[in-house]
């Protein structure tokens, strides 16, 4: 049985370096960037947060690429915003190829994210979206259960967070 | 009615560049990365050069992405050492979304190929690959009408070498 990874949170708390780390620590993995993923599309993209067709385009890649892997023997880390509505509609897509999805969405303080954000390269600060995000997280319908705490942690725990990611639970998403 | 234009070639003969400005000569459009594509498999992936199952899980991929963005209404440029036998393989799965395949081949001598591979990076240098490419390319029944000779063009050129593969008949891929 495969399972699909879906690292989630608001920007600047560490999905990358969490969902890189996770792929490279699965013995058959794949990491797939949703901004990557995203930023396929160049000429006629639209900001896929003002966008409901935009979005759906995405999540629809995002779908048939992690289902090909799936049926290849392939666990999948999927390191995108990814809000509970979202992880249910891929789950439910997936439903046929009996997979586990685990959904975790980390989290901190939003001092930490705000001063993160702020040691970007400008082009790639998101300044004002930011605080949006974390406010669309908190009215999200988010269970606690899969939210992960990373405030307390540094980079010498990365283990530690991809361990729990990996084995605690807490973080399945049930079937509806 | 859609566009999909595979921009294929040895390694070294400018591919990416190619693609690159194609996409972003388009009005709506996708840029797949076959290479990219690729690389999202992390562990457990084996050389597509060496392994059917790895090079198939790309061409679902690239497909199911190709795929997608038709849908939508985006022409797709798909960026990736390309053999014709894929190439109508990738025009097969399509047949539903009624859309135009443009194939092309990036052509140069091979001192030229080797030369450039030499100024690469040494992880990213191909080395004895390049020239068994060639040759595959060679021995892979291409017809001479997709072959686009770049030899005598420089990097001025690339916009009419991106003019020609968007307005040259002779680089669509017939229907069998």
């Amino acid at each position: 049985m495969q399972t699909v990874y879906l690292v989630s949170g608001p920007a600047g708390v560490g999905k990358s370096t969490t969902s890189q780390a996770l792929a490279k620590a699965l013995p058959n993995s794949a990491y797939i960037s949703g901004d990557a993923v995203s930023h396929m599309h160049v000429n006629g993209r639209e900001k896929p947060w003002e966008s409901r067709s935009e979005l759906l385009l995405i999540w629809q890649n995002i779908w048939r690429l992690t289902s090909n892997f799936i049926t290849h023997g392939v666990d999948v880390v999927v390191d995108y915003v990814t809000f509970p509505e979202e992880a249910k509609w891929l789950q439910k897509q997936l439903i046929a190829l009996n997979t586990n999805v685990v959904y975790v969405v980390l989290w901190t303080d939003k001092s930490t994210l705000l001063q993160r954000d702020q040691t970007r390269l400008p082009q790639h600060q998101m300044g004002e979206r930011c605080l949006i995000l974390i406010d669309e997280f908190e009215n999200s319908g988010l269970e606690p259960r899969h939210v992960k705490d990373t405030s307390s942690h540094r980079v010498e725990n990365l283990n530690e967070i991809v361990d729990d990611i990996r084995s605690n639970d807490r973080y399945r998403l049930k079937s509806e």
